[in-house]
């Protein structure tokens, strides 16, 4: 299959790359989060994406080594917001090294991603590095966003749909059209590769959302029941508050704002309220929407009906997480 | 004096990109700290190297700001790595803000500096990038050496110098050349302007230690006596211990070692120790040394006898700090 030969080709392109620059306490921390696994999906994506447009597929390599460049790179300054000890079960890079590492580390990622477009000529160094510039600039504001709306108590849908965009879906959208550029698509095309990307990277996050709270704790990957104990203003939360009677409301409002509780009762309250509204089965009636335009989208490319089906299976496969 | 007029257009620039973006969070802490102040000499810096080679030098402004968003993007994680409360007398970003506030404006701004090069045309877009994610990469750098140095009790006189370089002079060196890319030099006039840039940047680095310890705190602009209080590695202390008797190199050792004396006994004390050694007079003569070399390639350079005089004084100017 050649989500599994996109894979094997990025992970042996990502070894050949070890950093091994002076100062070496710059770099390590590089390494050890570059190399703490998670599925390679950004890069995968960009392979993929160039694959449409271009047998050699792997002149998209330099591309998604700085998307998953980027990826990570957020991860590490991510970690250090959320005061995360853990990411993929080991410590993450300010714990295991210190903060100033994590912020420096993070810093010099960031830059790092921006050199790997050096290895494409004039013209499509400028589509890509522009296209990179304006997504990272979007995570930055999701991030942002995500952050106010800890603090607000009138998030509405929409706003958490546009910041979960921002924050998860664009790098989905960004990762695709940077393998279609490098693929020589025209730039329509790139675009329907985009947005087929943001769709379907809205409707992942919307199931990550449910899989935080409902998911199993044995594959999930991330401590189930994580968002509830964060006080997390999820799609969940919000729909719930929504659909809820006022007083599931006032419950669900006091269960957010109180360190009384211990965490196992947390989530199972959460739990049984969300249950209660029914905002499960929104949150599935809106990821199967944004999954349906992403399909859509795919109808309308220039590609074979071989190519269009790959799109397809690819969606439906990280939409069960079968990969 | 051209001088004048460059900081006052570059001053006008600045004020006209105001970011007036959503969410305000994150960009009201980035006007912030480009409002501060300071006397812009990086982003004059590119100016100037345009001027030299073409008479339309506010073609350079995008990669003027660039450079000066980049530089304030270190003051913004510098600041949180170092805990400075205060920067040119104003709060630090994440002393206004918090800890957080402060890592995501600073990553914004690193990109927000490569967006401002998407004003140029492919071809000098990516010389610019390029140069760019170089120098930048090589500030990072330098920074963990400046942190590696704080544990390290080996560090060699050639080893501060090659820090700095990095941590310092390559942004003045490149501020110059991407000037003169702009301005449409050759590869070996803009690397001359860059090597300009370079050894005038340590001399820089170099007055600025002199300063941080034996300046007029009126003029200063930082807190004299600061390197000090911090046990920072400067030429000063690292000469010192060079030159010194043992019994010096004891007092001086312990001194930095210790918490127990009070700061203004500290300051006198390794004052003393550093006059004593003529670790000043040695300061000054590498200061002298490179500030000769950068004035050297100056007379390489393809340039009128009055551009060469205004970089001669632009150069006398900064280290006489009467600009």
């Amino acid at each position: 299959m050649d989500l599994q030969i996109f894979q094997e080709t990025f992970l042996s392109y990502l070894k050949d790359q070890r950093l091994t620059k002076e100062p070496k306490n710059l770099y390590e921390p590089i390494e050890y989060i570059l190399q703490l696994g998670g599925k390679r999906i950004r890069p995968i994506l960009t392979l993929m994406g160039a694959s449409l447009y271009d047998q050699d597929f792997k002149k998209a390599l330099p591309a998604a080594y700085a998307i998953e460049m980027f990826h990570n790179f957020t991860l590490v300054h991510d970690d250090i917001m959320d005061a995360a000890p853990l990411r993929r079960g080991f410590e993450t890079v300010h714990k295991k090294w210190n903060l100033n590492t994590g912020i420096l580390s993070g810093d010099a990622m960031l830059i790092l991603a921006y050199q790997y477009f050096e290895n494409y000529e004039p013209v499509v160094f400028q589509q890509l590095a522009k296209l990179f510039s304006k997504t990272a600039i979007e995570v930055c504001d999701g991030q942002q966003l995500d952050i106010d709306f800890e603090t607000r108590n009138d998030v509405t849908i929409p706003e958490y749909i546009y910041m979960i965009s921002l924050k998860t879906s664009v790098l989905i959208g960004a990762a695709l059209k940077m393998g279609a550029i490098v693929g020589g698509a025209t730039d329509t095309e790139a675009q329907k590769l985009y947005d087929f990307g943001l769709n379907l990277g809205i409707a992942f996050q919307l199931q990550d959302d449910y899989l935080d709270t409902f998911g199993d704790p044995k594959t999930f990957g991330k401590q189930v029941g994580g968002d509830i104990i964060e006080n997390k203003k999820t799609y969940l939360y919000l729909k719930t508050l929504e659909l809820s009677s006022t007083e599931d409301q006032q419950k669900l409002l006091a269960l957010y704002n109180t360190s009384d509780v211990d965490t196992d009762t947390k989530i199972e309250t959460a739990r049984l309220l969300f249950e209660k509204s029914k905002s499960p089965e929104h949150l599935k009636t809106q990821l199967e929407h944004y999954t349906k335009i992403a399909f859509e989208i795919v109808e309308q490319m220039k590609i074979t009906d071989r190519q269009k089906e790959k799109l397809r299976l690819f969606g439906e496969g990280l939409m069960n997480r079968t990969f």
